[in-house]
């Protein structure tokens, strides 16, 4: 008969565990059967042991099991969904999913908030008045089923093994641990009913993992994960050494990607979610060659038919359509402060970090879970790097909404710009696409 | 503010705890504000990165400061103990606390029971009818101050952060920590108000610790605990490759122990006893010189002062005394066996765990800390390693009340001796003293 103990000690002792160990131990503990006690345990001993592919897999599988996987079988197309790993004014999923699921695939797309300084898919979306975030699985399907996209957050019925540890192991020094990082992530994407996942590993300074060797290892996991369980993913190892396109703040993100979406979004920003999106049709088979895929998703993003389904999926979703003629009716700040430049040269480095935790300062980020947050505040770049500026021109414009944490986010954005006499060498926006 | 994830991390990455972090944490836990899955992910960090000298001192003593410390200052004299890490056969407390005791040393012994294939004091002393060993504080004080000896159980008020944490332990696979298992031990005996202790590290197959490196370093984290808290420790690490004396089980080994104050004990088991009593004259400067100690602990054998002291104190403790006269008044199993040498030779060897385990199968021991045990069976050995056997001589006597537990015991028995050509090597009664 299985035991826990003798899982934990297996663990310890460095010993694959079977797929029936884990499922015994992430079942039992879901259901209360093992306490929080032997949870903390086998998890840090993980921190400390690591864990096999299959290990990783089955423990996946085994957090998926948990609780509700979606079947979206009687949707008639290829389902699909991107996940990123979170940074400063990554915003490309309310671009790249509106103009997929233009193409025919279906999106269910579960993502999360915003923690520290990086921002979440929920917070912008939610920044759009009367936008509902928590519909419940069967209003889901319904939106999904009209827009071939839908936008909620998580939900109780997805996963909970992974809810519940992960509550665990953030008070139990057991959070940085490789396989149970990726497992975490991919539990509740596996969930979701898709067939194909494309990955978006951010990488530098902004980034959850700032080494490359070790944004890279997650990505590794996480595409192991996912074939191991039958899908098809790609993931693309991409930059967060400076923000992605020039806002950063969840409305003036929001308002980025509309505009974006009408043809008028940020170079590195658009490429980017043309890219993701064009994995997203090759894996879904929509287009055959990714040269193809780029060509179909530019001429959706050209006709407007992107905007349209955003704008469509707004309205299912409970929220004001018009804010895609009138970003103006998203949340205004009520001051806007000019950051300028004291001296002419060149952008040398945007440290990326800073610029998340000015927008936290701002009261635009959270610094725990429960915070509340301001969808009106934030920054937007007037200069990234490699661009000239001469002395008094603008760098960057803040959003605020009170004086003092005005102040305080000024003084910390000002040390993130570095000028310098000559450009950097530039950094690439893809870094690595594992296949 | 001190937290206790800052303490979980802090040991996860190797860092020091200060012993205010430890005292803040044994503290919490002791009182429920710090939960089991906070401590068991500290313990299970323990396991991996261990803990210096000044961080297991430290644990010892929060453990210690967890519940009540005796202060036995009202008694005039020295006072001292011994602990031993347990094997077969392991009896030296019944011999050497009443000779310590009646050269005028209070010993205020504080024991445990066997588990698996080790004995305990406990178990022995309840052979003896109506012993109890269940005494309030206040009672082992009054049995102390007049037979200058007193023999219990670990009493609630003793040391509960280490009752708690050693059965989170033993459900998390953290029990095989050297830190943890030296500060668990030596937190129980630092509580008893002693200002000398004899520590008696078992080595060999019988041993908890089987590799002499591995009771070497167990000896030298006790000593080290010990003197860092201010006492006066030696350590003797002692053979456990053989059962020590002739008999195992809990009757029979008091039997041994009544008989070798009588002055006709075996002599590895009486050699072992007087010289650990040695140790603890000389500790508390009772006698100056060890071999001093000896002759007094010899004189005092030799006197019959010690079986006299052990006989106030089984009175003391609501014991029937006359088992000092007459061992038959202990209990007696009904059927006895002896295992006879199927060739002639010379005992090369007496696998100490199996005569340990073959006492468990006659019922005279735990396989878990819930079972009964019976006082009267277990096995006398006729012939210890080196002696020379004939074909058909017994080799040992197995006490037993049950036909079935006879025949499992008998066929465990009969795989523990090896019979050779030419005799073994021997090993020392005592490998080393760290003094």
């Amino acid at each position: 008969m299985l035991r826990a103990v003798d899982v934990i000690q297996g663990k310890r002792d460095g010993r694959e565990l079977t797929p029936e160990e884990i499922a015994f131990f992430v079942d039992g503990y879901t259901k209360g059967a093992i306490p929080d006690y032997q949870a903390s345990a086998l998890t840090m001993a993980t921190f400390f042991k690591g864990m096999t592919r299959a290990e990783t897999v089955a423990l996946t599988e085994a957090m998926m099991n948990s609780g509700e996987v979606l079947d979206l079988s009687e949707l008639p197309g290829p389902k699909a969904d991107k996940h990123s790993t979170g940074g400063v004014g990554d915003k490309t999923s309310l671009v790249l999913a509106p103009l997929v699921a233009a193409c025919g695939v279906y999106v269910p797309m579960i993502s999360g908030r915003g923690l520290g300084h990086t921002g979440g898919t929920l917070d912008k979306l939610e920044a759009i008045p009367g936008f509902r975030v928590n519909l419940d699985l069967g209003e889901f399907r319904a939106v999904l089923r009209k827009a071939h996209l839908g936008l909620i957050g998580q939900t109780p019925e997805i996963a909970p093994a992974d809810r519940k540890l992960y509550a665990l192991r953030d008070v139990t020094a057991s959070v940085e641990s490789l396989p149970l990082i990726s497992a975490s992530i991919m539990s509740k994407k596996m969930a979701e009913g898709i067939e194909a996942l494309v990955l978006d590993v951010k990488t530098g300074d902004g980034a959850f993992m700032q080494k490359y060797e070790d944004s890279k290892a997650l990505a590794e996991t996480m595409v192991a994960i996912g074939r191991g369980m039958g899908k098809k993913v790609t993931a693309l190892i991409t930059d967060m050494d400076q923000p992605l396109g020039l806002a950063a703040g969840n409305g003036l993100e929001t308002i980025e990607c509309i505009e974006a979406l009408r043809g008028e979004g940020p170079k590195d920003m658009v490429d980017l979610s043309v890219e993701l999106a064009a994995h997203m049709l090759q894996l879904t088979a929509v287009e055959t060659t990714l040269d193809a895929a780029r060509g179909r998703i530019r001429a959706t993003l050209a006709s407007g038919a992107g905007l349209e389904t955003f704008r469509q999926v707004i309205e299912l979703q409970g929220g004001d359509p018009r804010v895609c003629d009138d970003t103006g009716r998203l949340p205004q700040a009520r001051e806007r402060f000019e950051l300028l430049a004291e001296s002419a040269g060149v952008v040398g480095r945007i440290a990326c970090r800073s610029v998340g935790h000015a927008c936290m300062l701002l009261g635009g980020g959270r610094e725990t879970v429960d915070s509340r947050i301001d969808p009106a505040v934030g920054v937007v770049l007037r200069k990234k790097v490699g661009e000239r500026v001469a002395k008094g021109e603008s760098l960057a414009t803040v959003h605020a909404n009170d004086r003092k944490r005005l102040d305080d986010a000024v003084q910390r954005l000002r040390t993130a710009f570095e000028i310098g006499e000559t450009a950097p060498v530039p950094r690439p926006l893809i870094h690595t696409v594992l296949e």
